[in-house]
């Protein structure tokens, strides 16, 4: 596989006893976790976090709970704004506070999606003129962000600004005004209130769009010296597997910048692929999308390839997938999870957790 | 159609003999020319401004230059670098001087293009080192400003950035300088020298791509403060009239910025139209491409939707066509010409002509 040399470090251990060297006595060494993230969406768990479960869906979120720890360690916690805040003044803090608080008293970091996005922004904006839009998303990242400092440390700042301004589905405050002040502005108002908010978060640029346009974007940015501190890069591959040979090469075009990459909402379906023509995703919509033994079969092929490629290029220092089980939750419907709706693990699920708890160099 | 009250202007205008009003005298008024550019290439008629035409090339020529400034105003010369300059240090000047110089005498305003491009650079920047090609870049655009000023200023200062730095059709030195210092500074590099050897200068951003790319990097540009006079949006629609929603649509999305724009590059084929799968259109090679009856009508209605659509919005003030006669000279041998490669003129022709030398509101 991928050489793994810039993810292996020589250590020299000295065991003692009351600073004594211990001669001739066993020691196991043995790897408890990686500084590498595993990640995956913490959505599923929040209400059984929270205790919100009883009787049969209590055992099933802890079979999901087992088999997420069992593989991951980096959890992603929604912060859509509309559903965190759908009345001006009362934020779902709490309950998300306690969702991230056992995912950390777990061993596992968290991080925060998004503080800004033109979807999922609370109707209630487009009551308020621009500049009272721009001024309660300050707040709400001041406030949130501050909140859950120590916590959760690690942020999707903004979401998807290629299109925000030119976003058309439906009327939304972000995308009015990130069109009237632009996307750089807009970039160095959301990385300006949180980083105000907690100077030691690790905050990033997250897009879908994989083109010269989100470069433009990134070099725009960072030729106005917002300090981005890692680029995210999506990866919903609903429509077929990229191959490593596209994979590797958005990887270098956006490693130039000399950025760590979180390679994130990445998904592999295990039942038929998205036809080619669909180019909004969330254009495709069926009743009920299988999940299939041919399709888990290639999930699982495809699970080992994706994780080995990007845990082989030295940029990429997080991937973050999109779901831990099918089901209602899932985005479209899409059997993208490593277990089934039943919360029987898949293929991919077997095949992963062999990857990452055996050891990922194959030795 | 559109209405045009943008290029109106209402003037009261005494008429005087010896600092006396006149009254009771017939007066003519007329429209001499258009404020507005109506621009298209001089490409085809540099060897003639030269004198180095003879026999029947030297008729038809004429028929060209009289046909040119029948409905045109503002000439296009190239400047690519590779055929300016093939031998360092000996730059075609003197002929694109006389060029320039034969068309501003004819009335006409002159466009330098490109200063900066990675197609059609040349081959000798291959054995610099970046350094080196940045100076050569920057040597070059104050050489030619410098040498042009008064006669050319108007630039298309730097072509189609979006693409610059992850063009691999052929490795070349733009590219690479660009890939290594990123776009927002390769522009500033470009148009600081450009504006340095000539500070009234109007220095154009210019690219064929009308996407949320562009828009990108229009808006890293200017957060940057590089001061673009106008952007230029590029238009071969050898696959088909955009239509007038489309054209307004993405006029609107770049009138944005409050700078004007030049409709660049603009074409319409009088023939069959390339293949929609084709996504660059160099990649479509044939052998002959025909114009036809039915195709010379499409273009000639199409000719002026499309004149009619850029002239009525208020941020267009230039229009440059790309050719004036089919022939061996027109990009990809594609019939986009308003002369027939023998010189007679097409319908669009007769029915620009009819548009812009009568009057545009209809009146």
């Amino acid at each position: 596989m991928t050489a793994l040399n810039h993810r292996i470090a020589h250590a020299t251990v000295t065991v003692t006893a009351e600073r004594t060297p211990l001669a001739h006595q066993r020691v196991v060494v043995a790897q408890r976790s990686h500084a590498f993230r595993f990640g995956n969406i913490g959505f599923e768990l929040i209400e059984f976090a929270n205790g919100e479960l009883s009787g049969t869906a209590v055992e099933h979120a802890q079979r999901l709970t087992e088999h997420w720890f069992g593989v991951f360690n980096f959890a992603t916690l929604p912060f859509y704004w509309d559903r965190f805040e759908p009345v001006p003044g009362q934020p779902d803090t709490r309950r998300l506070r306690q969702a991230a608080r056992w995912f950390t008293e777990r061993g596992a970091g968290v991080k925060g999606h998004p503080l800004a996005w033109h979807t999922l922004a609370p109707a209630w904006l487009l009551e308020l003129d621009n500049a009272q839009i721009a001024k309660a998303q300050v707040k709400r990242i001041t406030r949130d962000v501050s909140d859950f400092a120590g916590l959760i440390d690690v942020w999707d700042a903004i979401n998807e600004v290629v299109i925000m301004p030119v976003f058309d589905k439906y009327d939304n405050g972000p995308t009015r005004v990130c069109r009237e002040i632009g996307r750089v502005p807009m970039v160095r108002m959301v990385f300006d209130a949180a980083r105000a908010a907690n100077p030691r978060a690790t905050l990033l640029l997250n897009d879908f769009d994989m083109s010269v346009a989100y470069e433009s974007l990134i070099e725009g940015v960072l030729e106005a010296d917002i300090a981005v501190d890692a680029l995210g890069l999506q990866s919903h591959m609903h429509q077929g597997y990229w191959g490593e040979e596209k994979t590797l090469a958005t990887l270098d075009r956006f490693a130039r910048y000399g950025l760590p990459i979180h390679f994130t909402e990445t998904t592999l379906v295990s039942g038929h692929l998205m036809p080619p023509e669909i180019v909004d995703l969330n254009d495709y919509q069926i009743p009920h999308w299988a999940s299939t033994p041919e399709g888990e079969a290639r999930q699982a092929d495809e699970m080992v390839r994706h994780y080995r490629t990007l845990v082989g290029h030295p940029s990429v220092e997080a991937i973050t997938y999109w779901g831990l089980a099918d089901g209602a939750g899932a985005w479209l419907g899409a059997p993208v999870g490593f277990l089934r709706a039943d919360g029987t693990p898949k293929p991919s699920y077997e095949a992963l957790h062999a990857l990452v708890k055996s050891s990922l160099d194959g030795a």
